[in-house]
């Protein structure tokens, strides 16, 4: 038995935005609008409820959205008395947004409905509309039901989490991502990657997060790096869609150990959180490979196989050459590494125990012990993508 | 620029029906239940209604949802007042409910908000949470937004259309399609199929449906023997699964000529809507062939190409084995046929005349003609499925 839940109505298209604003009259007269600090994308937005008279308060989120400041804004928000709140931002900015309409209704503070840090207090009353347009092609923020938060005090991201939280709009318009620069398209592709990679092969998956997670590998994986490096409009297209995709199976599958680790390293690191389970990605897969061959578990290995298949587009593939597609896309991207954001060795005790009790790596396709996460963590700090020793990658042939 | 929308929330599984009771809780405690006539498989449910102490009334469609019927219920329940409908049954009890849902918090009259024989105004109050459980697999009402009814007045089946009136909760368990007799099994199958294959060619696809097609056609070709003859438990979640898969498909692309002449036949005919497009499904797809080689729409041959491919499992296939497999199945299932209804040469005009007037129609992959859809009426009529004339099959082959 499985539960498959998404926003109820998708928009997706080049002009869907402008396209769709005379939606928002169905939800209301006032809005809070939330947007990144730089509200560019957000014009025809302003524009539209301007000429329509709605009351409206703009926020803008800047950098991740710590706990704190999403308590705040709820509190501005509770004054203005919104009919719904509109986010047109990244993860941060659709997550913030996400956490308000949520929180608005209710009385209680933040603490109390979050996991891990807070109560964990299911909300009493119903979120107010919440209407979600992505400017990135990455989170899949869009069709998921929690928002992660950052915790400063407790040094990790949490999530609020309530299946009414969906989106009741979700606006997707490749054309907002037009022009992003290559590297931030490019470790925010990856996050996508990195959602449907883990949705795909763990412990957990449905009939219908497989067919999302193979429509967005494929997609991904034919359009990545036309769309970070040339911002060719087709393959922008296909991100957006491959990163929605990558939503709808996070949210109605598990994920694994590259999102346990990435949740623990995100409240230590002020890394994105893209880059952090982008270069994660591959180690893991090695890791739980080797894990799989040694525990004989040959169901995990066929699906790093087929995984393998969609990625290269060859029906011939070895498990093998998923890992290599997954390394050299990276190396091809030329992110900046986790190291340069202060990740070092003295951390790797801490961050393996922290990712060990996360919900998300309860999802990996099988347990993987505390050494093997030193290991994969050893691995993002020392390796230089190109340099992996040939001996571990020869484990992995076949 | 397309738009997707489906139920927000699918529970789908062995049990699903018993395991997911408790969810009822979280929409209120007064339920207006719609069942078939026959209400055994809606057992558990008012077991667990009363084990809760929940109010409840019970409605059970006879037939087709006739709109007098539909009118009665929906006065019936307005002095219910529930804070639910929940309708458990196949595709006319599903429709009844779904409409019930809609019409019992707005004051008009059904004709106030059908569409082609009422006045198609929007319903102004928001419909009551709706819960469904599909008790065949077939029609993939279950995710639609739309609700058929048939008016017994004007001889047609419309539809009462609203987002709103999208399931809250979809309940989808396979286990409630053990045992149905062969022959149902078999039309509410094609059914599917039918949805599935037009929503796949149709003029106005999208990359959504394209993958809901693609996953549900190809499930469905594996399925469909082995569910119908053998009652097998694996081959019948397949055809669950397909079967909400197409319903999500058509509430999401257009569908085409088979859905147009089904309308119109449907009115006019008391066979099942799914042994109508069952049997018209394979002359459609021959009729679309001929007129697309006539308009040298290589697009629309493409697909069908692919189509082929999909039911065959062949990635050599040809366009005329799609059909044949098609024809092939239908022979196979052994379903009554159409004529064995009353349908009878005099009304082919006026059927064909409707039939150009419908919804459905204007998503056929490329128009056609009167004579087209009289040649297609003329086939289901006088042709046995394996005499297709030769010189026809010929000139579909490569």
């Amino acid at each position: 038995m499985f539960q498959f839940m998404t926003s109820s109505r998708i928009i997706f298209g080049e002009g869907a935005l402008v396209n769709s604003l005379s939606s928002l009259n169905q939800f209301g007269y006032s809005v809070l609008l939330v947007t990144g600090k730089d509200g560019t994308r957000a014009e025809p937005v302003i524009s539209y409820l301007k000429q329509q008279g709605m009351r409206y308060q703009q926020v803008a989120v800047h950098g991740e959205p710590l706990i704190a400041m999403v308590e705040e804004m709820a509190a501005m928000g509770r004054k203005f008395r919104p009919d719904m709140v509109l986010a047109i931002g990244g993860g941060s900015v659709m997550d913030a947004g996400k956490a308000l309409a949520g929180l608005i209704p209710n009385q209680g503070s933040v603490y109390d409905y979050v996991e891990v840090v807070g109560r964990n207090v299911p909300l009493q009353a119903k979120p107010l509309p919440f209407i979600v347009v992505p400017t990135t092609a990455g989170t899949g923020s869009e069709v998921t039901k929690n928002a992660v938060l950052r915790s400063a005090q407790e040094n990790v991201k949490v999530s609020l989490r309530c299946p009414d939280m969906l989106a009741d709009l979700a606006i997707v318009d490749p054309t907002l991502t037009y022009g992003m620069d290559p590297v931030m398209s490019g470790y925010c592709g990856m996050d996508a990657f990195a959602h449907l990679m883990e949705a795909y092969v763990c412990g957990d998956p449905n009939p219908l997060t497989d067919m999302v997670c193979e429509e967005g590998l494929r997609r991904l994986s034919g359009a990545i790096i036309a769309a970070c490096e040339e911002d060719d409009p087709r393959a922008r297209a296909d991100m957006s869609f491959a990163a929605m995709l990558g939503g709808m199976a996070s949210a109605n599958a598990k994920l694994g150990a590259a999102h346990g680790l990435a949740s623990s390293l995100g409240g230590r690191l002020d890394a994105p959180h893209g880059l952090i389970t982008a270069q994660l990605a591959p180690y893991v897969m090695q890791e739980n490979v080797l894990a799989a061959r040694e525990a004989g578990r040959a169901d995990v290995l066929n699906r790093y196989r087929q995984l393998a298949c969609i990625l290269t587009g060859r029906t011939d593939a070895e498990i093998a050459d998923g890992i290599a597609w997954t390394k050299r896309t990276l190396e091809r991207l030329a992110l900046p590494r986790v190291s340069d954001y202060g990740l070092c060795d003295m951390m790797f005790e801490e961050v393996a125990e922290d990712a060990l009790l996360s919900n998300s790596i309860k999802g990996n396709p099988l347990p993987l012990n505390k050494d093997r996460l030193l290991s994969i963590l050893n691995q993002i700090c020392t390796c230089r993508l190109n340099d992996t020793p040939a001996s571990t990658l020869d484990d992995i042939e076949g």
